[in-house]
């Protein structure tokens, strides 16, 4: 049976949450979870849970990276802690997957330190699933690297690419490289130089694309450097929560009929839903030789248990072995 | 009285929108209008608004710079376009202001070879203004300059701030600057240097803001470089529009009662229009030495309008006198 460990100490409101996930998800799928962190706590946080008592296990970790702490320098004195732990039984093949909603910075370290990145294979990248009209995409870097070059970029072409064909389901996806114009003359020399890699890479390039075709799903892949892929997402959130907000108070300000303002928001909450980090169950960080999801900070229960079922999607479609078999066919 | 050169060619719907918006300024505003472009062809498509003759002049401009062409090349070989034109009698004080719909990139490629920049300043950002919750805010560059320097980042700032206060009308306005996180050791080179600046500038710095708080208005003036600032205005814009139909199809699908769909559409239209850039008139391209605005290829005649509403308030203020103010205060 598929076993996946879970940083229990990692996001905002850990270990109640990530426990809670885990009880879900112990009830809801075939595998076994590994609760990494304060046996103690988890311990009786999970006796407060409805859960399947043979299918999780607590694994004790004494210590937790906060979510400021500086990446690289508290993974190299925590030793013990939920990440560096969970990390190391992935690395000995003791779990197949490794979930944690914690210091996004520390997990990609550990990991990258830990598990290594793929064969040909210099930087990891976090790939984020994003719904669209018609079908889901993927951006990759969603912030692992901001020490970018042409050659990482076009790996997170070939990653992204793999992951869409096989957990996305897509056939035949196309890759575009984010950019502030279609034109072969625009933007700095990273894309620039990167447009020219991918234009001979044998890969299903489709060129620049802009943002504001992010969101109509012009690319099944979406590659950008880690600094401008946080910034897309973020900037997302923060946009859809204003606008939420905005919503709220045109609807009061109004004076509709109360009917129309529960019709309005229930329809807003489901496109909502469609942007929820929770429904994805976190993002892949691809390229490193083991299974890592990193979950949203603000993960909720339903989150982590859905990050669960993402963690097995990850096994069972051996993404990693294809990613490896994509990177072979680059020019 | 104040007289504001409009390029009639510039935008998806040049010349029409562009003559239309002139028609209705010069029916609403106190200033003179000048249409730059095929005289012919603006004439005709006058004749068939509703304006005020006396406030209208055309200026014949043969030639016409298109969206997708390269910008330095254009403006060097089209000397009689609008663009080059327009930006010629601003030089020259034969208007007070000179707006443009078309190539943002030959209209800051115009400005900077034509009119120079204010002294002191080594690159022009267009500052973009958008809406929170709360009150307006301004993040510059939105796309004017993607070879960006710490320096530039710092210049932006001033100038941004000088906007804030002196157009936006904030009191003591703060600057922020657009980052992965908050720590200082956050971010690529040019942000952590950018942020020493500011430390020691004795402008009202903030320190570093995340992407999720761009629509919380944390920073009345969001500092960013013009790739990352391109990014963000787009995808926006793209969200917006990609939510916008999702709550569309999301209302037919549910069945609902006409009644609440019509609402909540209603009550999101407004949401849009906040955001809407028709309303706010355009983006001032601020650290040149004039007063130049970019409108939105998409605008209308409303948009056009309100642009020449903009131009008129950036020339009563005289915001470049007070950047130049501002700049003398930097340590």
């Amino acid at each position: 049976m598929i076993k996946v460990a879970l940083d229990a100490m990692g996001g905002d409101r850990a270990p109640r949450v990530v426990v809670e996930g885990a009880a879900r998800a112990s009830k809801e799928f075939d595998c076994h979870i590994v609760l990494v962190g304060k046996e103690r706590n988890i311990k009786k946080l999970l006796e407060k849970t409805d859960y399947s008592a043979e299918k999780i296990i607590i694994k004790n970790a004494s210590e937790v990276i906060n979510m400021g702490e500086p990446a690289a320098t508290s993974v190299r004195r925590k030793k013990d802690s939920s990440i560096s732990v969970g990390m190391e039984m992935l690395k000995n093949k003791e779990v197949d997957a490794f979930i944690s909603a914690g210091n996004t910075g520390a997990v990609v370290c550990a990991a990258t330190l830990k598990l290594r990145t793929l064969p040909g294979i210099e930087r990891a990248g976090i790939g984020i699933v994003f719904p669209t009209l018609t079908k889901p995409c993927i951006m990759i870097d969603g912030g692992a690297n901001i020490d970018t070059t042409p050659l990482h970029l076009l790996h997170y072409g070939a990653m992204g690419l793999s992951y869409s064909k096989y957990i996305l389901g897509m056939e035949n996806p196309t890759v575009g490289l984010l950019n502030i114009g279609q034109e072969e003359s625009k933007g700095t020399e990273l894309v620039k130089e990167a447009r020219q890699l991918f234009e001979k890479s044998g890969l299903n390039f489709i060129g620049n694309i802009e943002a504001r075709d992010v969101y109509t799903g012009k690319a099944d892949v979406v590659v950008c450097d880690g600094f401008v892929g946080n910034i897309v997402l973020k900037v997302t959130e923060s946009f859809a929560e204003a606008s939420s907000a905005f919503l709220k108070k045109e609807l009061t300000k109004s004076l509709l009929p109360k009917i129309g303002a529960i019709l309005s928001l229930s329809a807003y909450r489901a496109i909502r839903k469609k942007i929820d980090s929770s429904e994805y169950g976190g993002a892949p960080l691809l390229g490193v030789d083991g299974r890592v999801i990193i979950a949203h900070g603000a993960s909720n229960a339903k989150a982590i248990k859905n990050a669960v079922r993402a963690a097995i999607e990850y096994v069972k479609h051996k993404l990693n072995q294809h990613i490896v078999e994509e990177l072979n066919t680059i020019q």
